[in-house]
Formats: C-alpha cells, sequence, structure tokens
C-alpha cells in the first residue's frame, strides 16, 4: 500500500522502522513528472530492494533565477497513480518550507567537476543538486539509491560525494532511456513544439554518428569535437552550449581517444536547454 | 582501554559494533595539542555518554594558504596519553590522505553566516571546518558531539548544519575554559611571548568591562563597539580584526541591545590571531 509522506521526522521514522526490520531501503529521487527514464529506475529499484521509496520534489536550489523552476513540469497525482502501479512503498513529496526553512544557509559543492560543463552554463546548479541529494540521503537513509546515466555529470558528482563525505549509500546508475527515434527521455520535452522536437532528435543523432566514427578508428578527440559542433550547427533551432569528449570516471577532457570516452553535449532548443550523453569504447 | 583507530573503515565498524550494543557514542572533534578547553569537553563526554571518541586531525581545509597549518602545535603522544588519562575510548586520527584522497572534490559551505565575522578574514575557513565535522560525523555517527563556546561562529554554523541537513546528532556547548587571568585558552596561545601574552589579556578584559557596561544598562550597541575597539587599540601589540555585537542564535548584528546579545573579537597579537567571546544579559 503506498504511502506518501511530507516531513523529515515522518520519513526518518519510517525508514528506521524499515531498517530496523532488516529490509533492505532503496531510494529513486526525482522532481516528478516521470517519464520512462523515471520509471525504468523505480522497476530497477522494486525488483532490488525491499522498500522502494521515490521523492519527489522540484529542487528550487538547482534551478538559476532565470531558468524554468515555476514553470517545471509539476503532475503530482499522476505521478502517485504510476508510483503505486509499480509497487512503490513511499512516496516521499517534502514541501520547500521543510527543505529549505527561513535562515536555511547549508549547502554542498565539488570544486572541480562541479565547475566544468553544466557546471560552467549554470553556476549554482550542481550545489543544489548535491544538497538535495544529501539531505534525501539523510531523510530516507537508503542502501541503495538509483540515478540516470542521462544526467551523466549529476551521477559522476553524487559519486564522488559519496566517496568524499563516506556515505554508506550504493549508488545505482541506470541506462538513458530513449524515444523509439533516439530523443533521450526528459521532463523538459513536455516544452518542444513539433518542429522543436524533430530539431532535438539532432543531439542523440550527432552522439551515435560520433560514436560510430571512434569505433571505426577516430582518435583526435579535437577533431571529433569540431565535427560533432559542425554536425550541430547545421540547424539553425540548435544552439550549442558545449561539446565535450571526456574520461568516463574523472570527466576531464581527453585529447587522444585511447579508451573509452564519455561523449556529451548541451544545447538549446527554441530556448529549451537539453543535454544528452552517449559513451564510446574503441 | 584506549583505541586508536586509523581510518574511515575502522572507524565506521568500531562505532556501529557499540551502536548495535545500545551504546550511546559521543565525538569530541578536535585538532589535537589539548588544553584545559578540550579536556572540559573530554570529561563532559566521559560523564554522559558511554563511548567517547576523541577526534585529532588538523585539518588542512580549514587553514589559509598564508595560515599556520605547518606549525600548529601538534603532539599527539601528549594528546593520547591526557585522553586515556580522562577514560576516552578511541582516538580517531585518521590521516590527511584518508580524509582528503587524490580527486578529493565536496564541500559543506554555509552562505549567510559563514561568510561574516571570521568567514569574512579568513575566506574557505569554515567550508574546511563544516567539511570535516560533516565527514567526522559520517565516519563516527555519534549520538552526541561536543564543542566549545570559544568557537562560537563555528558552533553556531555546525548547530545549522545539523539542522539543514537533518542530522541525527545532539550538539552539546562547553563553556570557553579561561587561564586564572581571563584570557582564553588556546592551541594558539603557545605562540605568544610573554610580552605578547600580557597584550592577549587585553581581548578578554575588554569583554569582561563591555559585558559590565551592558548590566549597567548600556543599550547602544554601536557606540559600545567603538567604545571596545578603542580599548584595544589602546595596546599598540594588538591588530583588531572585527568587534561585533551579536543575536546570540542567528549572529546578525545588533544596534540595540535589547536582549541578551553575544559579543565577539578577533585581533592579531604580534601576528598570532586571537578569538574570544562573551554573552552579556540584561
Amino acid at each position: 500500500m503506498l504511502r506518501v509522506l511530507r516531513t523529515v521526522a515522518e520519513m526518518k521514522r519510517s525508514a528506521a522502522e524499515e531498517r530496523a526490520r532488516g529490509r533492505v531501503v532503496a531510494l529513486v529521487p526525482t522532481m516528478g513528472a516521470f517519464h520512462e527514464g523515471h520509471l525504468s529506475l523505480m522497476r530497477a529499484a522494486r525488483r532490488e530492494n525491499d522498500i522502494v521509496v521515490v521523492s519527489i520534489f522540484v529542487n528550487p536550489a538547482q534551478f538559476g533565477p532565470r531558468e524554468d523552476y515555476k514553470t517545471y513540469p509539476r503532475d503530482f497525482d499522476g505521478d502517485v497513480s504510476k508510483a503505486g502501479e509499480l509497487g512503490v512503498d513511499i512516496v516521499y513529496a517534502p514541501s520547500e518550507q521543510e527543505m529549505y526553512p527561513q535562515g536555511y544557509e547549508t549547502f554542498v559543492a565539488a570544486d572541480r567537476t562541479g565547475q566544468i560543463l553544466c557546471g560552467k552554463s549554470r553556476p549554482g546548479h550542481f550545489r543544489g543538486v548535491l544538497t538535495v541529494v544529501l539531505k534525501l540521503f539523510t531523510a530516507v537513509n537508503p542502501h541503495r539509491a538509483y540515478f540516470g546515466e542521462k544526467d551523466y555529470q549529476q551521477l559522476s558528482l553524487i559519486r564522488r560525494m559519496v566517496s568524499d563525505f563516506h556515505l554508506d549509500v550504493e549508488v545505482v546508475a541506470m541506462p538513458t532511456v530513449r524515444e523509439p527515434d533516439g530523443l533521450a527521455a526528459s521532463s523538459r520535452n513536455a516544452y518542444l513544439s513539433q518542429e522543436a522536437r524533430q530539431s532535438a532528435l539532432g543531439l542523440s543523432k550527432a552522439l551515435f554518428r560520433a560514436r560510430k566514427l571512434v569505433e571505426e578508428g577516430e582518435r583526435d578527440a579535437l577533431a571529433l569535437r569540431r565535427q560533432i559542433v559542425s554536425w550541430l550547427e547545421e540547424d539553425r533551432r540548435l544552439a550549442v552550449d558545449y561539446v565535450a569528449l571526456c574520461h568516463p570516471e574523472t570527466l576531464e577532457e581527453v585529447r587522444r581517444i585511447d579508451k573509452a570516452v564519455v561523449i556529451l553535449l548541451a544545447a538549446e532548443v527554441d530556448g529549451t536547454r537539453l543535454i544528452d550523453n552517449l559513451r564510446a569504447a574503441l
């Protein structure tokens, strides 16, 4: 029977009870507006654990002042109903006041990996992400937490936080879920007009083409990066933010592709910021 | 029997075992070079808990690049011997490599209260403090943690972190321990020449004089602040960093003294930075 919990105190109490009974607890942190990516995380959590907690919290701390916090898609009733169908035990949906009460001032941030790629274009974004994830971890105290590889840099930073702070959480990464045509599932896809959605396809197409070139022997990361940018810039609806070929663990940019890399990119499509990434092995 | 533990893994295991046996665990975080202030924390922890863990770690992250990390007083064998005499159960003394391994990059910082007073003069100082305290908390997972009121702003920031991050730790504050002549106990007092030590006395003297004025009816915080600065500036060895009259919980500076305040100050005495504070009630 699905329960909806709204406070840190209730969440802590419930999680502690389950732990005391020897149950393995999983957390799937989300901002709601569930798409297939979220559902794949919940299904994996359901398979692998006794108790599944899904948090739904549109986290103001991870949006910039000119970003889409106010208009971010919200569908709480629909989300709860989907979670129920998948056998989720607890939806944890704290209020903004519960998470960031008057006088709130403590944040988690990452130096190096927090400042590159999306961290460069969205100052404060990962500070908000790491802070809310730490707070979800302390409220739920999960054995495992599930994140999508779609947000690759976020995943990398969360792994780093868990290791740096010695947190007892196993971070489980699930592959990016794509539409049949290749577009990565994202709550922000809802913003796209039909034309923009067609343009957005250019992102995943460029990634798959680039991976093919790596498989065929391309070793010059800078040349490949330029190639990807030029493919993207063929479409005037696309404004490229960054394209980067990085070490899959450290996220440091590489010059030579002499082992597996992850290709990451971000672009605006008619004002909607989209990200995607793909791993390429030799 | 006192044990010395050097790794996060050993510390976690030992603390978890004690917790599983129903023992109440206390943590006294220190940078070593024990003085009476540290000993008073250990005595209180010993009285009020089953297991007392004292951490000794000179935390590089809380020193600025031109500060005294390298020369900070260290006396590990002496410290362990004192801890043993006081009945401490575990000395937790991780290495720098254990706490900040290659690639470390995740930090805790506080916005408002982290940026004022000592936070203004020592950029990054409280980021280092909060980060190491969080890491000590996750390694030891204590029921209670003991801090001295001498580091009043630090104490305030740690309380705030515990509340902001929903940590299950009771923060216990112990009064500042003073030498018979009033000087607040500090590891950095060891740096003072005989003349400088005499000048250092001016700090606590100014605080006690100021408290007396408040008790006698002074209500104008700005005038009292100016008065304290002028007392301190009479001594040419003292270089005042700040004097502030603040709300005891929020640390916001007050203009009118219409309820209890805490008077905080920092000054350099012949190049040694000292801080002190005193609460003044009407």
